[in-house]
């Protein structure tokens, strides 16, 4: 007997048929032995719908009452699933987050889950009860609803993994799984069966859109293992004993795994960010932070930065990437500070993609990055920024060129799966 | 200065324009040095939707899961109404029902509320705050989402308003008032200025639905001063210090107000019931028994019964009523019964109506029968039941009959304005 945390995402969840899908699912993982706990995010839609309403009422809204709106969503469903669950014969019964309670910080809006008090949880799944959660919300110290950020029903799961010391969290998706790389632009594109959380964490965060990140960090700072995988699965499939998806795990545990390590797990893309230059910034010391301080004052997220070696008059050319959402308020921001900062020209390109090889088998291996750069030179891809950390290397490239790029280092680092369709 | 608790209806509250339009009526109130609670109900057509998506999960649903889902429509308006309030520049903040919290009975999808606690709605009143309050629900004992039924946010705005100790609570309907009769029937209906509580339970349990039956028992027992108006009025209008609607208090307060008292207050009608006749019943002890406790046991409603003088073979017949939705179950109960009650056959009717004249007045007036059925007579109509109460007297009549009975009794009680269009 396992204990197991499930999550259902709001296309899982959109509409009373795919909610008995779900609950077929839940109610197999239950027949095969396992306590089961279900965490399950609003119907696809609903959350922008109440969202919207919120604009429309009060463009610069409370925070805590959007809170009390948005909720809304997850409570439904979760009664809806309770409902679904009983109709099949289950015992099951939906725990709203002021009843467990999930407790948070007061943050209305974008609140940290803080403690999750497990004791009513524990007791009714050992009852044989089926706990249904709804995602995305808690409780704030002063008694009233509060909300995760968007996408926060990944982060609830992981946390009542970790509060009921789950054995795992499957969270079901429309992918089964994390591949090598995005499927839609290399066909020999493989599902990795075990990645680290660091891993995972890198390739979250350079557009492998497939878990929030802040759930992959919770994860791996609480040790709970996490399993992503398909909630469209064949009605017929066998319990996910079997491990179908991909399983996000400790650095130790894939170590230990039979699996072969391979020194590249996977190679992501970016289209989100734009790039920067400032020309003839002079070289000395605080020039930087003039340049940064005001767009981090703005919430602006700077990513890639490359200061070019000082030329020999004393200035120097600061290339940098930012959202690409935020590239004209950057502009503007920049152009305003011309004299502080007293560089000659900002200049612009939205047509930018960052493409990243992460693996943490690079720690171990030199000439990761070597590899990158010939494969993309022997392609005539220019590289126009690079940036690395311990076990991932980045390069900006013209945004044209990304499919091209990916196809080229997917075979470079020898990831292209043998049996699958040219 | 006086404390005023305002209910919006599902009409009122369907979508941003429409809220928008509450908010400013709420305002006003505020703005005339009034403390203000307002309870609000869910967007019009939000509950069915709601009570739909349980159905099809499940189609015998726990009430306890289904109250999950189905408070959630109230909490979506309370919250966009307190940031409607909001943009408006007043202070206002959603109260849920387990917040105050509205403590019920455990009867979930019907329970009852026991007591609400009013201390943070009178000190944020107090602090010039307006609490926004969903009404349809409470919380349990055991800490769980009860709903009171459908139409339970009148009874929510009369159980605050109670708590508060509320000069008065303002009913904002998509009515302005109650009529003497109903307006689409007979032109020359009257606005009532007053009402006693005891008239408007007799008006609204006969077919005039204005106000949810529990509502007025409620405010009737605890002295509510209830007022009915309409929430479509001219944003320029005056607050409603004119009372522009119609005043539900006690007979006391009738009295004494100026308003000359009438002999009738109203006429209704109500098309919702079925006759059905059992001919040849033994005239014994237990005969009656053995008819309605099946019926009883069915949880079917009985309304007016009519037993005929027996005749000299020791039988008799007997007539009732029963909700016409309950018809055709009825029926079948009874004519499974046939050997143990012992009638010759059972007959059926769903084409009639019910008329009642109803006025405390009538407690010390003699003739207000005998008017009826004279002005009825005089038309040629046929009288099938007649059932009486302190304050009221039915008769049942066919339904085809009906408009031209409320005309006729209209005029013959003398209420017809003297001033409304012909």
């Amino acid at each position: 007997m396992a204990r197991i945390v499930m999550k259902f995402g709001g296309t899982s969840m959109a509409g009373t048929e795919r909610i008995r899908r779900v609950a077929r699912i839940v109610q197999r993982q239950q027949a095969a032995g396992h306590e089961v706990a279900v965490v399950v995010s609003a119907m696809a839609g609903e959350t922008d719908r109440l969202v919207n309403f919120c604009r429309e009422a009060n463009p610069a809204f409370d925070p805590a009452e959007y809170d009390v709106v948005v909720a809304s969503g997850e409570q439904v469903t979760s009664g809806l699933l309770a409902l679904t669950l009983q109709a099949l014969g289950c015992k099951a019964r939906s725990w709203l987050g002021w009843q467990l309670p999930v407790a948070t910080s007061d943050a209305y809006a974008r609140a940290r889950i803080e403690t999750i008090d497990s004791a009513a949880l524990l007791a009714s799944m050992a009852a044989g009860e089926i706990a249904v959660i709804p995602g995305f919300q808690g409780v704030s110290h002063e008694g009233r609803i509060t909300t995760l950020g968007r996408g926060g029903s990944d982060t609830s799961a992981v946390a009542v993994a970790a509060a009921v010391q789950a054995d795992r969290c499957d969270i079901y998706t429309d992918v089964d799984g994390v591949y090598t790389t995005d499927p839609r632009i290399v066909a020999k594109a493989r599902k990795l069966a075990r990645v680290t959380y660091e891993e995972m964490l890198e390739l979250a965060s350079v557009g492998a859109k497939v878990l929030q990140t802040r759930s992959v960090s919770l994860a791996m700072k609480e040790g709970v293992r996490v399993q992503v995988l398909s909630s469209f699965i064949d009605d017929d499939a066998p319990p996910a004993d079997s491990l179908p998806g991909t399983l996000i795990v400790s650095d130790e545990e894939v170590e230990g795994s039979k699996v072969e390590r391979q020194l590249i797990t996977g190679i992501a893309h970016d289209k989100n960010e734009a790039r920067i230059v400032l020309t003839r910034v002079p070289d000395k010391p605080g020039a930087v932070a003039h340049i940064f301080s005001p767009l981090a004052a703005a919430g602006i997220n700077v990513d890639m930065i490359i200061q070019n070696v000082s030329k020999d008059r004393g200035e120097t050319d600061v290339t940098f990437t930012v959202p690409r959402a935020d590239l004209a308020r950057s502009m503007a921001l920049l152009e305003g500070q011309q004299e502080e900062i007293g560089f000659n020209r900002v200049l612009s390109d939205a047509h930018v993609a960052k493409i990243s090889v992460v693996g943490v088998g690079m720690k171990s291996h030199a000439g990761v990055a070597s590899t990158m750069f010939k494969a993309l030179a022997d392609r005539g891809i220019n590289i126009q920024a690079i940036s690395t950390s311990e076990i991932k290397v980045s390069v900006l490239i013209d945004e044209d060129e990304t499919e091209l790029a990916v196809r080229v280092l997917h075979t470079a680092y020898g990831l292209d799966a043998v049996d699958a369709a040219v």
